[in-house]
């Protein structure tokens, strides 16, 4: 039996669960690998925080960074975050020392994959990174191994359980955006300092340009692209999507249009009798469209120590069974820059709330903008609030161009009785 | 870029999507792997049938054991089908002569997988049956490899896509099972000659068994379980499970009960909301609870070329990328024999239909048998038909043990009341 180190770099929750697992395993391991893993490595800020288990202090280091170059060391296990700083110099300097790497950081795969795997190819080590992706959900070695020779169009899902929560939790109590934010951030949801790159769509974008560059064998896109979070959602919203039918829901798409790449994040409306509609709570799910196996559907969740470890674990029997993978399921060399679908070209239907004083003219100043912009009206809603002297206006339109709409909702900024920008959703 | 020869045996509809997919993607595999494949040999039943393809004559072998000797080939695919017979003699024949094999083929997996594996482990060569299970569905790779070291304590779901498509096609157009049976036939999606196994549930068992032995690292188990098909299902059914709220899906479910092995297929009854319910047509799902993931869950098309074709291709890569593993996840050696669980022991709130003379006392009679043993009634709905000077009786229990409900019904044989053996559905 081959003896193999293993190094632990971060021992919050994720790298707590993490530690325990592998010394639980240990034996199981051994039998599926034939190999006698041992944790020769720990690192992490505060060796006195209080633990579920007791950190032995022969094997802690104060400086992380002193176990990528430990010859005891095989396997780094980066469990900090965060894109830049000490994370990425972490697995860069394993790496480039020769360790197999495994890290739950999308921030960091998202923004330095590349340049990652190619040191990761050169080294002739593995670089994984499965739990940066979907949590438990094994969607990666699934693009890799599962339906490797597919030929993938289109790939989504909702990637974030924080802000699925929040609107699955929107919904079943018809509480506030804000009341449910801080009902997330006390269940562990949410962070509680700085919840935003969850609720602006960051987090779910950085899984996405993940998924694109596995699915369709390019480099990591560094286009801006269609980005929309969550904030802006209210209750009211919610509402009337149910009374139409229809749930939102934060997804995460990339597809190739025409050979081009098309990835975005924004808020969807979707039928109710969709499959995606119905994954609530802090669940994940992918959709993967492939030629020849149809339709794939993965679910299962998203986040937290559990679902997170096992994903790290298949990352470290992966690199156990002794074989070297390219990072991105083929050589660095192979994968070309995409070619960037124009996002204004898109067509959608649309989902717009009007704020408006309760004055006549009103609703057709509203349509004749939107005719100038060829927006066709396929359903209007207005609520009236007799109280305050204003209503709610609710359009939902044809198919209409993604620059005409963006430059047709900036054309109302300037109108006096229309109360705030309006509110637009994409229907899915 | 080593040359690896490959043989197919079967040029059905599968093994002639599978023949193409290998061509066509043959630049894409060598990229992924190094290695230079080739189709050295094939064999079929008929030469001269109609195929979307040429055969080559120069490649083609009347007698297909002569492929499993032959030096040229490396890796033989086999997909004849059935437990026995030419099929168990070519995947053994290629094994002992140390090739490597791929096949679909769940009935041969579930009845000899336990053999064959061990004499590929002695061999040093691969068994890959991905497409056994789940068509499309990368389900046993995500056993063991996504999933690989979590403890999983129970799998279920819609394993077979030819019931799940006469139920939902019973409910949404009213029809028969017979009707639709014709109709599922004709468009390919139940064997014309003889769809047998797909109705009375081996199918699904099959798979069972083999998801039990990868998930819970045991030998397959050889004891007879509960099965029941779907034969008996009628549009009534479907009618007053819908009043219910509920849909009829045919489950196999296996699970550990205080660690002794409780394998079982037949139609259930599932809440509409739920997931599971709501998958439909020819589509298969499978649900795993594992620790520490939680539930996971695949979804996806399971059956027919396409899907089957893209399982076979994950297997032929798996086995390309040059890692031998054991075909079961741990060596034979230390896969023990299941204790199995007494489903006797079990408890399930039913579903009973009787079918009854419209005559006082019948109803009574019903009520007296089920509380002598000790079957307590949740729900009661008495359907008349007063043409007929019949009734339709339905029951819903509570939580009934197995062994009680089974002598029960069989006690109502002799009341000629009762006018056939009343129909039973679990709850699930």
């Amino acid at each position: 039996m081959k003896k193999i180190g293993i190094g632990i770099i971060g021992l919050g929750n994720i790298g707590s669960r993490l530690y325990k697992e592998i010394l639980s395993k240990k034996k199981d391991i051994g039998l599926k690998t034939n190999t006698n893993i041992n944790i020769v490595a720990i690192s992490a800020k505060n060796i006195n925080k209080k633990r579920s288990f007791k950190i032995k202090r022969k094997i802690f280091f104060k400086r992380p960074l002193d176990i990528t170059k430990n010859p005891k060391v095989n396997i780094v296990i980066e469990l900090i975050g965060k894109a830049d700083g000490i994370s990425k110099k972490i697995v860069e300097n394993s790496l480039i020392n020769k360790k197999h790497v495994i890290t739950a950081n999308k921030a960091l795969i998202s923004k330095h994959g590349d340049y990652l795997s190619s040191i990761a190819e050169k080294n002739k080590v593995n670089l994984e990174f499965e739990a940066a992706v979907g949590g438990g959900i094994p969607v990666l070695r699934t693009l890799k191994e599962g339906l490797a020779t597919n030929k993938i169009s289109k790939i989504y899902g909702i990637l974030n359980g924080t802000c699925n929560y929040i609107l699955s939790e929107m919904e079943s109590t018809k509480d506030s955006f804000q009341n449910v934010l801080k009902k997330a951030q006390n269940l562990g949801y949410a962070e509680p300092s700085n919840p935003k790159l969850d609720l602006n769509g960051s987090d779910a974008l950085a899984k996405i340009k993940i998924l694109s560059s596995l699915a369709f064998n390019k480099k990591i896109s560094k286009s801006k692209c269609m980005l929309e979070g969550i904030e802006s959602i209210e209750s009211k919203d919610i509402d009337i999507a149910n009374q139409l039918n229809l749930r939102i829901k934060l997804l995460g798409i990339t597809e190739l249009v025409n050979n081009k790449l098309f990835e975005r994040v924004h808020p969807c409306l979707v039928p109710k009798n969709t499959y995606i509609s119905n994954v609530n709570d802090v669940m994940n799910a992918v959709i993967l469209e492939g030629e020849p196996v149809g339709e794939s559907v993965l679910q299962g969740e998203g986040a937290g120590p559990g679902p997170t470890s096992s994903a790290l674990m298949s990352d470290l029997l992966s690199i156990l069974r002794g074989n070297i993978k390219f990072p991105f399921g083929i050589p660095s060399s192979k994968r070309k820059k995409p070619v960037i679908y124009d996002q204004n070209l898109n067509f959608n239907s649309l989902y717009l709330r009007f704020e408006v004083k309760d004055k006549p003219g009103v609703l057709s100043q509203i349509t004749r903008q939107l005719a100038k912009y060829k927006i066709s009206i396929a359903r209007l809603i207005q609520i009236p609030d007799h109280k305050r002297k204003r209503a709610s206006i609710i359009i939902i339109t044809h198919k209409s161009k993604e620059l005409y709409s963006f430059k047709c909702l900036k054309s109302f900024k300037s109108n006096k009785n229309i109360l705030k920008l309006p509110t637009l959703i994409r229907l899915f």
